[in-house]
Formats: C-alpha cells, sequence, structure tokens
C-alpha cells in the first residue's frame, strides 16, 4: 500500500511527454492540433476528464499503421506461401485458384471469388497452431521484400501513426489493434512493431479446434472462415473482445467507418480520425476508386461528424521510419 | 524516461506481498504450499523466471470464484428475469417452456431440452444493447436473495479465491476470468466484485448485431448463440481473446478439464488447481454424480498431471466474506 502510494505521488508530478516531442514526425496543422487537444480534454482534471481504465483507443492496421497498397501485405503473403508450398503440390499447376496464384494472375485470382480465397486462405493460414502459423509469418516477415517499396513489409509502417500510438500510450491510454487481417498474422509482429501485446490485437479469425495429438494438447487452425472483422463487425468484436466502447478510434476506410460511428457517437470527448492517402510521391494516392482501402462514404461525412481528416501529403513529416 | 527508471527502481526495491498475509484465509497445507512455490519460482531470479506479461492466469467463475450450489446464479437470474416479465407476457402462462419457468418446475424445463434454453435465454438475455443487459443484471443482484444461502448472490464469492487473485495479481499477473457463463452478464459486476475488468473476461457469447436506430448506432443482442466457452472451447476461446497460453488455471469441474489440460503441458513453470467441493457443512458435497459442476475425470487425473486438488473444507478457513 505503501509502494503503492509512493508510485502514485510520484506519476503525479510527472509531465506527460511533451506533444511536440511526441508527435515530432507530424507538421504542425489541423490534425495534430485536433489530436493533442483531445489529449489534453481527457487527461487533464475537468468535466471532460476520463480515467485512465476507460482510455480505450482503437486502430485499423492496413492503410492506417501500415502500408496497404497496392495490395494488403496478408494477400502478399498468401501469393508467397503459395509460390513456397508449390513444390510439395505439383497438382496445384493445372488447378485454380493455385494456378493463378503461382502465375501472379490477379486478373482471375479475382475471379475465383470467395471460394478460391478460402482455399488459399486453407492452404496458406490453417492446418497449423497459432505457434507455428507464427513462426512462417515472423519468417517471412524477415525475408520478404515488399513489390513496390523495396523494403521489409514491418519497415513500411508510418512513423506518425507510431509516434501518435507512443503519445497516447505515454498519457495513460489502452491501444488496440482492430483490423481486418488476421489476428494471428498481426500478432506474430505487433507488439515487436506497435508495441501493442497479443492481447490488444482484435483481428479476423478462422475457426480453431481444440484436439490432443499423442496426449499433447494442441489448437488447429482450420480451413474455415470463423469471423470476418471489418464493417459492422468492428464494433462488435471490439464489445466482445474488449467490453467497453472506445472513446478514440483511427482508420482510414469505409471499412473503419462503424468503428468510428460507434466509438465518435458515445458520450463525453470522442475521438475519430481517417488517414486520408493523398501523397502520391512518397506513397500513394488513393481513395473513392481503389479496390483496396476504399474510401468514400467516411470521406464525405469526416467533416459533418468531427473527424479528422488526415492529409499523408501535408500533416506527416515523413511516411515510414529512417532506414 | 527518467520517471519510468524510478518508478522500476522503487519496484525493485518493494516487497511483495508476503504470502502468509496474503492467503490468511487458507489453512496451512499441501494446497497453501503448492500455490506459494509456484508463484516464488515464476517470480524469483532463476531458470523457471516468467517475464510479467506472460503472466497470465485464468479462472473458471461458477464453483470456482462463487457457488453454483443448488444451481448456477445466471439459470436462477435468468428464472428471477422470466417472472419479472410475465406481466407483459400473458401468453407464457400456458406455454413451455415459460409455464415450467414460472411454475419453477426444474423437470419440466429440463424436459424443454436445448430448444427451450434457448427460449428462456431470448426473453431474458436478448433483445437489448450490452449496457442495458448489464444494467439489469446489476440491479438483479443489488436485489435477489440466493434460495439457500440466504445473501446476495455477489457476497456468495470465495474469500481465499479472492485472496489467491489480490496474491497473483501483487506478484505481477494479469488475472482472467474464462466461464462458461455469459460475458456481459460477467462483466456486470466482474471488476467491483473480483477486481477484473471487462477486457479481461471470457465467456459464452449471443450474437450481438450493429444497427444504427434514428442516427444512433447500438449493439443488439439477439437470441441466437454465438460460442459456448466451455470444455474444448475454453483454450479456444482463451487463445483467440488473449493469444498466449496462460501458465496458471484454475477450475471446479470437468468442464475445465481441457483448460487445466492446455495450460499445464505448455513448456517450463505450470500450475493447474481444481477446488474440490466436499464441505457440506459450510457450503455443499458434489463431485462425479451431480448436474451442476460435474468433476469426475478431472478428480480422477488430477494427481497424475501434477494438478492441485483443493479441499474447501479442510484447506479452507473460511468459505464466503465476513458480513
Amino acid at each position: 500500500m505503501r509502494l503503492h502510494l509512493l508510485v502514485v505521488l510520484i506519476l503525479s508530478f510527472a509531465t506527460p511527454l511533451r506533444a511536440e516531442d511526441a508527435l515530432s514526425s507530424w507538421n504542425e496543422g489541423q490534425a495534430k492540433k485536433a489530436i493533442v487537444a483531445f489529449v489534453s480534454r481527457v487527461t487533464q482534471p475537468g468535466p471532460d476528464f476520463v480515467k485512465p481504465e476507460d482510455r480505450i483507443a482503437v486502430f485499423d492496421n492496413d492503410g492506417t499503421l501500415w502500408t496497404e497498397w497496392p495490395a494488403y501485405s496478408q494477400l502478399l503473403f498468401a501469393l508467397d506461401r503459395v509460390k513456397a508450398l508449390a513444390p510439395q503440390h505439383p497438382e496445384w499447376r493445372g488447378r485454380q485458384p493455385f494456378k493463378a496464384a503461382l502465375a501472379g494472375d490477379v486478373k482471375a485470382l479475382a475471379a475465383s471469388g470467395e471460394k478460391g480465397a478460402v482455399e488459399i486462405v486453407g492452404a496458406t493460414h490453417a492446418g497449423n497452431t497459432p505457434e507455428a502459423f507464427q513462426a512462417i509469418v515472423s519468417q517471412w516477415l524477415a525475408s520478404a521484400e515488399h513489390p513496390r517499396f523495396k523494403a521489409r513489409y514491418d519497415r513500411l509502417v508510418y512513423q506518425p501513426m507510431l509516434d501518435l500510438l507512443a503519445y497516447l500510450r505515454a498519457n495513460g491510454f489502452k491501444t488496440y489493434i482492430v483490423s481486418g487481417g488476421g489476428a494471428e498474422f498481426l500478432r506474430a509482429f505487433s507488439e515487436r512493431v506497435y508495441g501493442v501485446p497479443p492481447e490488444q490485437v482484435v483481428g479476423s479469425t478462422i475457426v480453431t479446434k481444440y484436439e490432443v495429438l499423442d496426449g499433447a494438447p494442441v489448437l488447429m487452425r482450420e480451413a474455415k472462415i470463423d469471423f470476418i472483422d471489418d464493417k459492422a463487425g468492428k464494433p462488435v468484436a471490439i464489445n466482445k473482445y474488449i467490453g467497453k466502447r472506445p472513446i478514440a478510434a483511427f482508420g482510414n476506410s469505409d471499412g473503419d467507418f462503424q468503428m468510428l460511428e460507434w466509438t465518435t457517437a458515445g458520450p463525453g470527448p470522442r475521438f475519430g480520425l481517417i488517414v486520408h492517402h493523398d501523397d502520391e510521391a512518397r506513397e500513394a494516392a488513393y481513395d473513392r476508386k481503389s479496390s483496396v482501402g476504399r474510401l468514400d462514404r467516411a470521406l464525405d461525412e469526416a467533416g459533418k461528424r468531427g473527424w479528422t481528416l488526415v492529409s499523408m501529403k501535408n500533416d506527416w513529416k515523413r511516411i515510414f521510419p529512417a532506414p
């Protein structure tokens, strides 16, 4: 008890991380100003103060924390994995969707539809334990090179968002990832790259079965979709996993619309932010017409809903961390 | 950074809560000795040291943290709820399973099977938001009296387990509830009663849908089972929500068997504990033949698996907290 009191006393004397230091990769502007103003409102004594345990912030991953251009990294992982496994599957050479995956024929792959997607997921993501799958993802991250940016995938994270995660945590927030990507895929790197531990990763899941093999209990990942954590699924999953409505939500596409809508409709101070990919020179420019990270309705409604719209071009000093 | 260092320095000087103080409601004996020895092994420097972030402990609820005798409290809540709602549903008087529920006819209720159970759940647990449902549970807890022990349900928690939760947390453990009971039911009191916040409650769930009603986004609970967090479902849910294998698991019935099996089969130091209800005088005595909290296989195998078997009669100084 004495110890606890002492720590609290010391913490109360400490000055929180100064925003100008913490958010050094953000240009001075409306977006940075809005972030700092919100954090100040909920952490300083006053009517809008929020207890630390209720300072829940949720982040989309693809296009919000790391690049999703020109394709979702997890899809590129799956295609690399099909290639790596192909020698053990000579039958794939003549059969869709594998033939298309091996040829890099994105059109034919898309034409194989949901059935094709489930087959690819089954061949590349299932039939192993979560531990074994994460080891495969880690190996891939250590060796694969992004086709456009010629760097490791886990270097293609946004420095301003890393700064923001750290700034929020320094101000008592608990940061969660809430992604349409696979939970186990994300857990292979979320702690190392984002400082977000496995229990704060909410993602899409495939069915996992408990089995005892030769006396050893294991969890086996099956070729069957369990839950897609996208669109209206995001608030549902947040409630299921966290059991609280966040006070801040960060996204970049219409897949994040409901997460922001639900977060910012709660009582008291709320914060919603949309990253707009408008930086052709340093990353990519896309929104309404893109098949990845389509941003249309949320772009129209951000203003009237009071969501902060971030221009990567104007608001961010840099995109990726220094090599 | 300076602040962080200072806190770490102070923490390193602090003595952890002494076991003899922390576990004062436990009698001296093998069970208490085994708990203290395990905690000491994983927290002291040495080959078995476990980093705080991996000190995950999972607890069943019914029969492990609070009484489940003579019936699961959530079932008694549902029956009370049927009675409370009956005036608005005159049609229930002539229709099963409601007729049986209103008459307290447990046999007829059981005869209505899974279909009947889903109807009761639908009428008493669904058609509202998680917030509204939790408010109903809180109201019930504040007013209902347990039929046998003549006390509020949330007073019928086990003092030795409250002590154990606090002792583990004082030693850097993160404590989770992993229950066959409903997650939202548990979240109505888990933080207040057990010190376990909503995001550390894993339970059974019903389907929840995201809807926008008159411009206001809400989550609506539906009369449809989503996931039953029992038996082999427990390790599956732990992996899904926490993403780590716990190092300690606490249960009281065969419904906890797989959770203990999976937890204690991991590498390094592991701890499994089964609460045996053998105290007819102070609570209840039941195991192999009981329909609630049936303990058969886990009772047979606890010894060979190295799980600590707790005799409520001999290991616990008291059962419930002082009034």
